[in-house]
């Protein structure tokens, strides 16, 4: 199925919440264990635990990177386990390069002999539009999606995002390149498009500029929660309940106390709390 | 030893030539095997032949995380074996993430317990100075480099770097907001800065101009010789022979029939020509 048409059953079926999957180190409860194994027993649990509140997850493959191959490789087992459960994962990687090498982080991630197992990733434009098309073409070929980097959540991002070309932003200017891109690339059963774009919380106006310039792109919103963005703010741009995925890591993940659990069962009620807290928090953003 | 000092030290030895490590697929001489196995027995065979020629190398990690954990452990065992050569290992991965991601981006590749050997890292500043100073501080702290995505060699590089700002393209803009963290970080011997940037063979007349924003940062320079940059273009902007690394990747690498070659020395014969042929094209356009 098209990826902007398994995107929008995902978000009919639980809504915009997306947990992120982002391995702090001492924060991750010791009854899972120590080093790498407690980070995967940790994460496998919480995969487990998001049936009914979210089927979107985004890993963050700085914190596996980190670790090398090692931590690399129980990425790719949580995002096998991860696809057992029917979630959609969107790799969090911003990558970016020339031709022959968009092509070749293209096929890690999204062809058919990728290493890991992901329905969408996150690249990053600066170096223009022949670093993207490598993804987007091996995307269209495989049901997979292309998540770019526009108005990223962060402070720094007034420093060179929000220049002004002529009478636009960079990021306006890039959301208009893409806009096309965008357009022909509309799921045939939902109208959203595979291409998505990162729109931060923390600049809704922005984000409701950029939804008319982006009609058909869903936006994955960071910034939610930790980083000082409401609800309200993180799902500006949705229409109908559709079109944002707004990512949780910390919130969900880390809830106060939890650390503190010394049974599986007592980490399970602080998590499952934290989780339907967070998500009814979105839903009643989204519906009001 | 501080890095910039490292490059100069490296420069003033075998020029600026720095060998890319792209593993193309069809590519290697099957006299070295196949699959990974012969990737890894090919660059282990290059490194040791680079000698009196070059000593700065440049892995393009995208070739190897194609393969996964696997791909990635064989590069780190290339690295390690190109640090007992004395190589300078300049990692083109081209990351870039908010704060703490960037924290574990910088710490996987440049701080006292990264899971690779290399003493820079190419990185991406389209979301902001608070996306690079992670990078830059874990440097500080280890005698690394870093080194930032300015003007790129692809065709592409005009979509959005070469936009206007008032009176200056984005790539001039970030330049110039880069230009006080480059000049904090000169090194004590030669005055070159740790703080080094991309700037294409393909942008000559660029070059020279962020080379006046940017007096003391080292121009690594990709685009010669495939991509159409000559060597003139590609050391334009050194100064006393120091200031520029140029890389070359496939034109060192795969010289034409080194690929049907069927003995090792046969091999070695090609690709030292090849080599030479390089090192000497570079260094004849920086002493004329």
């Amino acid at each position: 199925m098209h990826f902007g048409d398994q995107l929008a059953h995902a978000i009919a079926k639980t809504g915009p919440l997306c947990v992120g999957l982002d391995p702090h180190s001492g924060r991750i409860p010791a009854l899972f264990g120590e080093g790498l194994p407690g980070v995967e027993a940790f994460f496998m649990a919480v995969l487990d635990r998001l049936a009914g509140k979210a089927s979107i997850i985004k890993p963050q493959i700085a914190f596996f990177e980190r670790h090398g191959p090692d931590g690399l490789a129980l990425m790719a087992r949580l995002c096998a386990h991860a696809k057992t459960r029917k979630l959609l994962v969107l790799m969090d990687a911003k990558r970016g390069d020339i031709g022959s090498t968009a092509s070749a982080y293209a096929a890690a991630y999204l062809g058919p002999n990728a290493w890991v197992w992901c329905d969408a990733i996150t690249v990053n434009p600066y170096m223009g539009m022949d670093t993207l098309e490598p993804f987007l073409s091996v995307a269209d070929d495989n049901d997979k999606g292309v998540i770019v980097l526009v108005r990223t959540s962060n402070p720094g991002a007034a420093d060179f995002e929000d220049l002004m070309i002529e009478k636009n932003t960079l990021y306006q200017h890039i959301a208009q390149t893409l806009a096309p891109f965008a357009r022909e690339r509309k799921g045939p059963q939902s109208g959203w498009s595979s291409l998505m774009v990162v729109v931060g919380a923390t600049a809704p106006h922005e984000a409701q500029r950029l939804r008319h310039i982006l009609p058909h792109s869903p936006f994955l919103v960071p910034g939610y929660g930790a980083q000082g963005g409401s609800a309200k703010d993180a799902v500006i741009a949705a229409r109908d309940g559709q079109g944002v995925v707004v990512n949780s890591s910390r919130g969900v993940l880390y809830p106060q106390n939890a650390d503190q659990a010394t049974t599986l069962k007592d980490w399970e009620t602080l998590f499952d709390a934290a989780l339907a807290r967070t998500h009814k928090d979105i839903m009643r953003a989204l519906e009001g």
